[in-house]
């Protein structure tokens, strides 16, 4: 880590009452940050608001969040900036809350050795096994994180780069760290947001990107069928933006012109969004 | 909060890049204390080192932690210990652990007014709205609980001690906070372990407990409509022990000669136990 602050002041640790630490009860960004300037910051912090709402979180003031985000993706030339807002300080023991906590706001820097446009092999990815359906939660970045930390121990143990998570009714929910993209009929399609484990921020920025580009795009139910029949896959996070899928299990994709042109334009909408 | 201690010492915060905190990758025990004895705590001990086996966290020495929770139980009368136990912190940043991660041990004792034998009114319960299944962890007692956060909200809004939450198939999991049991043709029955969104250690001994009484019991799936039309509903957990429901939606329950007799046979076993 680089450096982190609590509620804007330097800091090291959090204290052991933090309802974030019991429950996971609060909320994350993950923000790439390149020359100072934080990426898609806009839709970060929209998310996080919405998030907060979702949870009966009391909404920290934007400008603040803004400020502190900016302040930590000064530390490098490239950082990944974590946001965290908890609900704070426990008021009683238990799950319940009181209504009066006060949130918190930790914003940790972390190095981006291969920054924004990181040059990546493409992707091997395939079905995972474990399953998760969270609908309640769907779409929140939320810190209640452990099917993804276990999808991850998969990808690994399966010597893939992500693992694709289907919800119980057979439909793909998200990559265990990025959302899905499959070129279908000339079409860009991804789950609809309140599908996905994460609504992500550099997936709803692709959609946009791709649209100004004369690209149909939808969101719409997706099957692992109908990712292994797609012209091509791509993954997203705002570390690795824009990821072209290699394999899929057993199906082999080849590199897609579309590829280069998107991650062109999804840089530049950074840049216009910081 | 009366004393905390991390990895042994004593301590009033945690390092911000604990897993347990980014995450909820971590485990927890909550276990009542009185007069210096801290109850069940070999069953609370042998469910985490279940969920460790589970999340691939290195258990913790066991003697090492029952040492710590004892001595937590020794600050007060009538102590709730919560015992924290987390992967640790990140080797590197992101979702995936590296297996090398140093797990670390947070205890912390709260004041337990009622004690063991705290004398409250019979619960009223009702099905939630809120809906929650996540059967890669069904009863382990992780750190991620979003879903009991929010279902307490309900209950609160709804005026009601406790609500029960269903599984997408329409199976009981449990209560907000407590294990389930219903009295149904005269058997003791109560969700099984694998259906349960925590398998609760009061729930264990209660089973044990039940066969004693030469009570017949039963893991089996329950349904709403069945604990509509049970004899007796019982709510459980390492706070309340043994909780009759005086209602549950709009049934109505008279008080059930068994609880008394349920409620001295946990607390003797409690005893026992220590």
């Amino acid at each position: 880590m680089l450096a982190a602050w609590v509620d804007g002041a330097p800091a090291g640790a959090i204290s052991l009452d933090d309802r974030g630490l019991h429950y996971g009860d609060g909320l994350f960004e993950t923000i790439g940050a390149s020359h100072g300037q934080a990426r898609f910051l806009g839709a970060h912090l929209a998310r996080l608001m919405h998030g907060c709402v979702a949870l009966s979180i009391p909404a920290p003031d934007a400008a603040r969040l803004r400020s502190e985000v900016t302040r930590a993706a000064a530390t490098a030339q490239h950082v990944i900036v974590k946001l965290i807002v908890t609900r704070g300080a426990a008021v009683e023991r238990g799950y319940a809350f009181s209504g009066s906590e006060v949130p918190r706001r930790i914003v940790c820097a972390y190095p981006w050795p291969e920054g924004p446009a990181g040059d990546r092999a493409p992707a091997r990815a395939a079905m995972a096994e474990l399953r998760c359906a969270r609908p309640v939660l769907a779409g929140i970045k939320h810190l209640n994180r452990l099917e993804q930390v276990l999808a991850r121990q998969e990808a690994r143990q399966r010597d893939l780069d992500e693992v694709i998570l289907c919800s119980d009714a057979g439909f793909v929910t998200g990559g265990s760290m990025t959302n899905v993209f499959a070129l279908i009929d000339g079409r860009l399609v991804t789950p609809h947001a309140a599908q996905c484990l994460v609504a992500g921020v550099v997936r709803g920025q692709l959609l946009g990107v791709a649209a100004r580009f004369g690209i149909p795009t939808g969101e719409q139910s997706l099957t692992p069928q109908a990712m292994q029949s797609a012209d091509a896959l791509w993954l997203t996070n705002a570390r690795v933006g824009l990821w072209p899928v290699a394999s899929f299990g057993t199906r082999v994709f080849a590199a897609h012109e579309w590829t280069p042109r998107l991650q062109g334009a999804l840089h530049a909408a950074a840049v216009e969004a910081s």
